[in-house]
């Protein structure tokens, strides 16, 4: 997804908390509000917003000398949704699709990402979400769900690679890989994190201390952007997208940066920003489960039409 | 009030909407973003969010060439408020205490600024306003609302300077000042507008179409910034602030200019920025009626506790 002017006044609004949350003088959050305006007149709007991101996020290090602002929300984040995760098991389990539930519960887990950058109570509302009686998200807020494409890509796919998004969310994400464990053990799953300290962005530590690591092979992408901007990927990550039979990506920043990828992906997000629900067409707050495959390679066409890899 | 360092973002969600209505093309719109940003690094933040806002029109109007973006929307606005007029009089007859529900209308009014800087629905707002049975507001939402200094300083005043925010909140202004005629029909009503257009600010011709030159006597602040800045004002208009006996200020833009003038004001507003909410200690959302009378000059005092002028 390309950048769009609307994103300018958004990129603002984040130099300024990242800069607050670096706990540097209002002096300094100026400086770093001066820089960023420097940027804007060269900043190339073909590019998407995770490497514009990236620019500022570099900004506001150079700036204030902290290179992970957001360390402690992360903390929080995690130790929020592992208190939830027992509840969130359950919820699975006494579900009548479980892995429909568990779907939607990796999703609405990006409603804590949503919290650390507004003023929602995350709590309430994952209270919310979890005391709803068997279905988790409410049908009219699903208006693109493509949960039969996952479904049956799923049943087909041997090696699934798994896009992580933010920290805390990595919980509702590891309710959705031990479902898809439990059902077809023969899966090898791969949860792949950022290399640095972006935003609230999922590191290794946030996967590991979320318990990913029991079922899954955790890998870096190699990236410092908040959203897996391929173009900076480590040869390594690059090889395993390409080779993957199914890749989940979360987040609203893996969809900004792999929209127009030219690989089969199911984007997994909650649409939180009025530019994102515009470009997908979809309502703001919508829960989506969007399968792009319109640009795929013909390598991928045989394998999703029945190749060896079935 | 001063700038905040949260007005940045605004500012630019600002200039792209003045921009986008501006009819230009996306690449105008981008020059647009990238004159305000190179502005930012010479910002006096000791300045008020109106001063500033100047600046910002005045990037606009010399990049777009378009002096008056807003002209159609101020006509609608103009129109839809004017489609109310007869109804916002018959709740003002109908109410008990006629001076407060005029008061209450002319602050509700200023949704209608917020309709056209939003996504609201005016027309539905406006409509939920108007159902109400008695009361206009309800009462949590009036966390500060000094009425009985507003109406013990309106009987002990003569001249009364009124300043304007908006275009189609005009037409809520007549109510109040019709309702103050109405009870005190000695009391000299002026009503004062901005000089050049900037936003959806009212004009002398947005104060004639709502009807307010029957009853009252309009003249310009001589400004062009959203908000009554006193430095750029005209001496006549100086003259008159610095000589009525009640000063009505309407809207958000009037408060930020003048909340730190020395002589007392009646602020009217509803709080829609965060920034503002914050500024005054009440919650977003608020309708307030702010009695600020702290700086007040030895002159206004004497005047207040019972001088000639009474």
């Amino acid at each position: 997804m390309k950048t769009y002017l609307e994103c300018i006044p958004c990129f603002f609004k984040q130099a300024l908390e990242a800069a607050r949350l670096s706990g540097v003088s209002g002096k300094t959050q100026k400086k770093v509000l001066d820089e960023v305006a420097l940027c804007i007149p060269g900043f190339p709007f073909t590019s998407s917003p995770p490497e514009m991101a990236r620019i500022i996020y570099g900004v506001i290090k150079k700036t204030t000398g902290n290179g992970d602002p957001y360390l402690k929300i992360k903390e929080e984040s995690n130790k929020l949704a592992l208190s939830v995760y027992p509840r969130l098991k359950k919820k699975v389990e006494h579900s009548r699709d479980s892995l429909l539930t568990a779907v939607e519960l990796a999703i609405a887990g990006n409603i804590i990402d949503y919290g650390v950058k507004n003023t929602l109570n995350v709590e309430e509302e994952l209270k919310r979400i979890l005391d709803k009686e068997d279905k988790v998200i409410r049908k009219e807020n699903k208006s693109i769900f493509n949960y039969k494409s996952f479904r049956s890509a799923l049943k087909r796919s041997n090696t699934i690679l798994y896009l992580a998004d933010n920290a805390g969310e990595v919980v509702f994400d590891r309710i959705l890989i031990e479902e898809i464990k439990e059902t077809h053990r023969d899966k090898k799953i791969i949860y792949a994190v950022k290399e640095k300290p972006v935003i609230n962005d999922a590191l290794r530590e946030d996967a590991v201390s979320a318990g990913i690591g029991e079922k899954t092979t955790i890998i870096s992408s190699g990236v410092d952007t908040p959203g897996t901007v391929l173009s900076l990927c480590s040869k390594k990550f690059l090889k395993i997208f390409k080779r993957a039979d199914m890749v989940i990506s979360k987040g609203q920043g893996n969809f900004e940066a792999l929209s127009d990828c030219k690989r089969p992906v199911f984007f997994l997000f909650m649409a939180k920003c009025p530019v994102i629900a515009k470009d997908v067409k979809c309502g703001l707050g919508d829960v989506i489960l969007l399968y792009k495959n319109k640009r795929i390679k013909k390598e991928y066409r045989s394998r999703l039409n029945g190749s060896p890899g079935e």
